[in-house]
């Protein structure tokens, strides 16, 4: 088992990233992230406005696999995300869905006890951990994307679904893939209206393979119950479109059906969800139940490079 | 217990509906629903263009509930949803989400056993009927309202969660309330993709009771774990602004906490779900966690007209 700890932050997911640590296929590593604030907010007296900027949003890595390669997908399964005890949200004046209400910006400093963050004596959330932001180099031709954003890489997805038990699967892009992950949330809803999770440290344990010849155009995420498109787009509508197309394409290869009817299957179980609303291009999932199609059938059924 | 048979429909929500049956508060009523061509597609050879347009989405009723005043709510309970065991789906071009990429437009008709649809001999889809029309008479001010669209008064709101054991609040504008409903599907997937969900006859049993002097912006749907406002707009943006704006502002109130503090937590712990985008006008729900705050709460929390 491998360890990267929390000081090797990269705030670009590019193509020209230097790794910190070399993984081979197989191998379990555990990645320590910070909160997307890195850690500069510890009272609730601080004003949002008096961070360093240029600090926010760190995500740990990269992490080499050995054997990953251009047209490969790696996957990557969380095995456990375990949180710190002390969190942090905030509002500030127009950020958000209803940033224009905001008239009382704050910082909210939250314990985490026995699984609950106590958000005041009477309001007890139970914690849900996720992974706000993971990534790989992206291609050469996408250029270099900031670790706030997410896209055809992955990077900021904000996908609630991204928790333990799941697996990701992304494109390799460049080779060692150069995957890199942070801003965990202990719990967060699906939009997160008002641009901030429960942001806190994690300690991240992940378990990294590679899929030779098959390509994906976005990132996927696989649960219990689902297959999941995770696209992005300026728009919803954008976003939409993106998750709807993958999803309709990889049920039509795997069920061997015409599109058309692929489409309509689509339209009666496939589940299109919103992961967040809020970051520099906004975030949609479409979720393909597994009882219809496996994961594993749709994944067999991509044409490698 | 009444029952109001499928051939006495309404086409538009007004002020002016006739009413078709009388019930008391706490009366049970079985409904008679059409599907949303009114059985016109009986074949798939049938092309949707054949069909009359004019007898698309019937809703039927209205039904009268004493004591229902302008300023109450009305509070339906849905005890089931029996559907047919022949059903209907169909893509056409240029609708829904992809409809560009339609070049083989087809009606599928799907027959419905032991509680699956079976969509062809591999595939079997589990069926989770649910009601895509139901709205009460609207108020003067926003005149009337064609069944196919969704609205403040309810409508073709075509969310997965008004299903058995959901309970739904309308404010009642008209006296009676005037409760119409239509249009419901043995199964569709959240967005509503191609344009058409599992369509099906149905007979649907409800509660109706009415909770005097309260009154809400936009319809609520109280499942098993949450409660969530269904608000409706031109874009996907305008109606997740509405029903995150009412979401919060039921959270300020029944937690009795700073607007501030309510905006923050509904980002860590309201879900933002799409319901259909499809529609002439497209429709979410915020969905509030009843482990932070019950239904009940927020119902009484309403300051009364």
């Amino acid at each position: 088992m491998k360890k990267v700890t929390g000081e090797k932050v990269i705030y670009k997911f590019s193509n020209e990233m230097e790794p910190v640590v070399t993984v081979v296929q197989g191998e379990i590593v555990e990645v320590h992230t910070n909160d997307c604030f890195f850690q500069q907010i510890y009272d609730e007296s601080q004003i949002l406005e008096s961070i360093d900027y240029d600090l926010l949003n760190p995500a740990t890595g990269p992490i080499y696999v050995e054997g990953a390669e251009p047209g490969d997908l790696l996957k990557v399964k969380v095995l456990d995300i375990e949180v710190d005890s002390k969190s942090v949200a905030a509002v500030v004046a127009g950020e958000g869905v209803l940033g224009e209400q905001v008239k009382n910006p704050k910082v909210r400093i939250i314990n985490i006890v026995d699984g609950f963050a106590i958000y005041d004596k009477h309001i007890k959330i139970p914690i849900d951990p996720m992974i706000g932001v993971i990534g790989v180099a992206p291609a050469e031709e996408d250029g270099e994307w900031a670790t706030n954003s997410p896209w055809k890489h992955g990077g900021n997805m904000d996908t609630t679904d991204i928790r333990t038990g799941s697996t990701l699967y992304f494109s390799v892009n460049q080779k060692g893939a150069l995957l890199a992950l942070g801003d965990c949330h202990a719990a967060m809803g699906d939009g997160e209206m008002c641009f901030t999770g429960l942001e806190v440290p994690a300690k991240v344990l992940l378990k990294l393979e590679v899929i030779k010849s098959k390509s994906i155009k976005w990132p996927i995420v696989e649960t219990k119950d689902h297959t999941m498109i995770i696209a992005s787009g300026d728009s919803i509508d954008e976003a939409i479109y993106e998750a709807s197309n993958q999803a309709i394409g990889h049920m039509r290869d795997s069920l061997d059906i015409q599109w058309e009817d692929a489409y309509i299957l689509g339209s009666l179980v496939v589940d299109l969800k919103v992961s967040q609303v809020v970051d520099p291009k906004v975030t949609v999932r479409a979720a393909i139940p597994k009882n219809i199609v496996s994961t594993k059938q749709i994944i067999e059924s991509i044409v490698g490079q």
